[in-house]
């Protein structure tokens, strides 16, 4: 996933110099995210991860969640959370496809954040999931 | 659903300058709104966001909830917090119409903590609830 | 709620003053407590609002109580959260009945907290459940 | 409880002195803590606690086991939570039995943190389990 | 469970002192790592414990998870949580099984955090799951 967000960010520009911290799972990656916003001065996180079948497994993905909020609520930078669940997939290709597709969308989401804000603005309410095809926007009939 | 925010905050009155910051997701809004309350000095936020049908989403919007907490906490500072849950309509007119009425509703509140805190006081306990029709205050037989 | 709970105080003794601020919603309960915590030097809040039947006002509840609970362990005051959800009674009667009767409990609560603690040292263990009949106290046969 | 907890204490050892708090109800409990900390200068709280039988109990135990966590980790002191939840016993005789066993047990903790902390690791993996009989270790036949 | 991870992390290599610190439950583990953190200026922390099969230990574990984010996020130093749940094995042995195999995976965890975040990274989206076999990594067919 990490290669595929890369390889979008320098697609969409320069300006930037990226950071990367591999964490043994997710619910290591809200203190890495501190971690690199403290010592390594970074403007925003992309935090990478997957998500397992198991109960127990959405039980890690809420608590990274909320992980994720507490950090942001303290930095006051952005993190943005790429969570590929592995029951979205009905197979190893499509969880690769998602993999790629997700973590690209994110990379071009983390662009706009610090350098095209009005990009952001343009999108907004026009129903894009990540992933698979989007919805489109809402239309009144 | 910004637009009708908008639009309603200045049939309302004046007095005030509105700053829009636009993420790309509503787990974003947390520290958005703490940004706009640091870097941007706002007084309130109002933060508008859909929430989709699977129950991935559902969790997305009570960590978003938990966020937004989190931030007013730390702040003292109030976040509306304004989400339409895509299944709360049948389809995408109804869809619209909520988004409308409920970014309405919620932009008047945000104008009466700022400037008429009594009109608050005066609505209160009469069982408002934003989108469809009110369900009216309680009645002792 | 509010007359009850303020009636109910000023029956209990004086020596106290009482700040009113309404709200949109509950969730915005826990910032506002906050706010009369810092801002108005409040000692201890007294936060009522009411519970919808619906599943999301269920998720709501919960979120205002967990901005409660990061408020209280920030400014290290109570907060007495009287939270009358609509599916506790079966017609509009009884839920005015509650709400006023539960109101009153946690007013005697709150004055008991500033000013009579040893009346709360009385009561504990003994079962008491705010609004319908208490369950009385462990009966060992 | 309370007079359990603090009986078994005094067998225990000396060297200490209790500062009692009596809350309305569970949820007060953390922001009481975070009182006897800052205000009572206390090393460690025993927080007791019983829990009913309805879903919105068992909602309540978990915000206050949240508060808990929260005032815990601002202090960086232990708070021992004791809960009992109704449903644990078949009838009031048992439920004071659990009162009782419990309490002992979690002040034998509260003691053993405090002066006694090889006596923690020696029973530490051995499974046991607070009220009703101990499940014994790990016995790898 | 502590035993394993001690004598893997010997095995990794030298260059860091333990301390231990043993507690009643494992919702007393964040603040305890606050502690270590704190007191003992540890850098990392590997809680160990064991989640029961009841619904409430599944809250306890989920409650302890969140304390544990919130001792990270403030402390910005890594605490890898070890839980074993009870009802992941069927019998006593396969217990100790994973116990020992889960301990001493999240043990060289630590030491690679420390000392070798390159081989975090050569094992990144490998797909490996504590204990039992590992699942392998995504092939595209």
């Amino acid at each position: 996933m990490a290669a595929a967000a890369l390889d979008e960010l320098k697609r969409q520009g320069s300006g930037f110099t990226v950071v990367r911290y591999t964490v043994p799972g997710i619910k290591d990656l809200p203190v890495a995210s501190r971690i690199l916003f403290e010592e390594q001065k970074c403007d925003i996180v992309i935090a990478l991860g997957m998500v397992g079948r198991l109960p127990v497994d959405k039980d890690c993905a809420l608590v990274t969640d909320y992980g994720l909020q507490l950090v942001q609520a303290q930095a006051g930078r952005h993190i943005l959370g790429v969570m590929v669940h592995e029951d979205e997939a009905k197979d190893d290709a499509e969880l690769a496809f998602l993999f790629d597709r997700r973590a690209r969308e994110h990379a071009i989401n983390c662009y706009d954040l610090l350098f095209r804000p009005e990009e952001l603005r343009k999108r907004a309410g026009t129903g894009q999931r990540e992933g698979f095809a989007d919805a489109g926007p809402v239309r009144v009939k």
